[in-house]
């Protein structure tokens, strides 16, 4: 069942997202032909031997060439290159989009090399695991998950349309955003997280007085969730943290006030002031739940699976 | 296939600890008799319900009496008031022990109150879900996963090695720790990512530039990882920070110094700094993997279990 979307896709970077793109696209048909693109010799080897394109090139100037869509994949500092380095070949009428976790950024650093007459229209799908490059990605990645898209004033709303019934039929719903309030969200839903948990994981590997070895044995007690976060791919979430700082910091503040609030009331044995805010945090774990953005198994399900298994 | 350890075996507390020893013990037949007891009388018909035990008492002092071991799991904060009611009851050779997160405290609390002749054993089985009550117990909790004794130098060997077989029984590995230790450890893998998970769920409510309806649509790209920790029991969670003060506090210290070198860092945009950390910390994922105390699925699993519904 074969519904055709654009013509010809080139895929810039076939990473987790890239390549989850790849699959979907392939299974429901959405691209006449997909054109593969990264800057890795080996990388590329590898994704013509997973079949997730037509045809690979590790120029992207080349890939770009005649493509109705082109998708960049890379991590959020690379934009700038990335848009430059394709920016003669795009054909009029051509979408350009991309999947960074940070938006001002991005458009800052492409928007300048766009030609006249490509639409270009940034985005990013709230989606994606822990693992990273093309082995990563899978079918289904992006189904009743949000994808936010960024347009600016001057965005043509046909291509707008054309996106949003893209990223649909990848089975997303499609939100729209200013990238300057999507980098504010990003930073408190996504960014802060990532950093705390790449913080806890170094905190107790610095340790002296308990050994590496006792955390990983008792990390079911809680420290593993962390781990999750913690085992990103380390460029990608370096790119963040540059190219969101100021949303970053002021969400990190928040956070370290906060914590200092609780760790006083731990000092001074303020039982009440723990427990009110123990308390009112579980309706929040509940309504994400409601939201189906999260599964409600017991544990995350580890349990299931570990039976299963 | 009954593999008897304890004639009558008597739980204090009924949760989610409580009532999966209850289900593993009548699964595997490991008591001639089980007593169960809690302070509510709602919960206690709920476990009546369950039919977790064989005898039901809100009376822990009537529980307790003839048993061959009993098993406290309360919220820490009540080990005091606990051993204090049932040790008029407690007949000469029982073992004593409790299920708590922390354990200085435990032994503070509870060891002036044991009477001659009994064998005061403190432990912790590294086990658990976010989940609380009767209903949440599960057979099976403890396979696989750690439980720590933490005996002194007068504990009585037979004592320690019954109890020791009796963990193995429910499927543990069982260690043996220092009390002091023992609390050092859990602050860093237990308590610590537990303050952190409340702390940053606390700030994503009181943020007044993104809304809570935001928060939860978009939490799949981290945040939600950290509510399912922020979920767990109020009230064990505050007993836990009173009881661990030293060791959580301490531990918090450590996180914010090191959060504060990663938080200039960004301000400063010295990228080499942050991927050097975000590289290290991949490791500790995979050790703990490794070791079985996590599964390997993409994002925990979670795809899994959603295509399977």
């Amino acid at each position: 069942m074969r519904d055709v979307h654009f013509q010809r896709v080139t895929l810039i970077g076939i990473g987790l997202i890239g390549s989850s793109i790849a699959r979907d696209m392939r299974a429901k048909g959405l691209a006449g032909e997909i054109v593969v693109s990264t800057r890795s010799a080996e990388t590329l080897r590898r994704a013509e031997e997973l079949h997730l394109g037509d045809r690979y090139t590790t120029d992207p100037r080349d890939a770009a060439r005649g493509a109705d869509l082109v998708i960049v994949s890379v991590p959020v500092g690379a934009s700038g290159a990335v848009a430059e380095a394709i920016a003669p070949s795009l054909k009029a009428g051509a979408i350009l989009t991309d999947v960074g976790s940070t938006k001002k950024s991005v458009i800052e650093q492409m928007a300048p090399h766009v030609p006249e007459g490509v639409h270009f229209i940034a985005g990013h799908p709230i989606a994606g695991t822990e693992s990273s490059g093309p082995d990563a990605g899978f079918e289904g990645l992006f189904k009743d998950r949000w994808c936010i898209l960024t347009p600016q004033n001057d965005t043509d709303p046909d291509a707008l349309d054309k996106l949003t019934r893209f990223w649909q039929a990848l089975g997303s719903m499609v939100d729209q955003m200013d990238p300057a309030h999507h980098d504010k969200v990003l930073a408190i839903v996504s960014h802060l997280p990532h950093i705390i948990a790449y913080n806890i994981v170094g905190t107790a590997d610095d340790l002296e007085t308990v050994t590496e070895g006792e955390v990983i044995k008792y990390s079911a007690s809680g420290f593993r969730d962390f781990t999750r976060l913690a085992a990103s791919d380390p460029t990608m979430w370096r790119d963040v943290c540059l190219h969101n700082k100021d949303a970053i910091l002021e969400m990190l503040a928040r956070f370290s006030e906060d914590l200092a609030y609780l760790q006083r009331a731990i000092r001074w044995g303020e039982g009440d002031k723990l427990f009110d805010l123990f308390s009112r945090t579980r309706a929040i774990r509940r309504s994400i739940i409601e939201a189906g953005q999260d599964v409600d198994a017991p544990d995350f399900g580890r349990h299931k699976i570990e039976r299963k298994d």
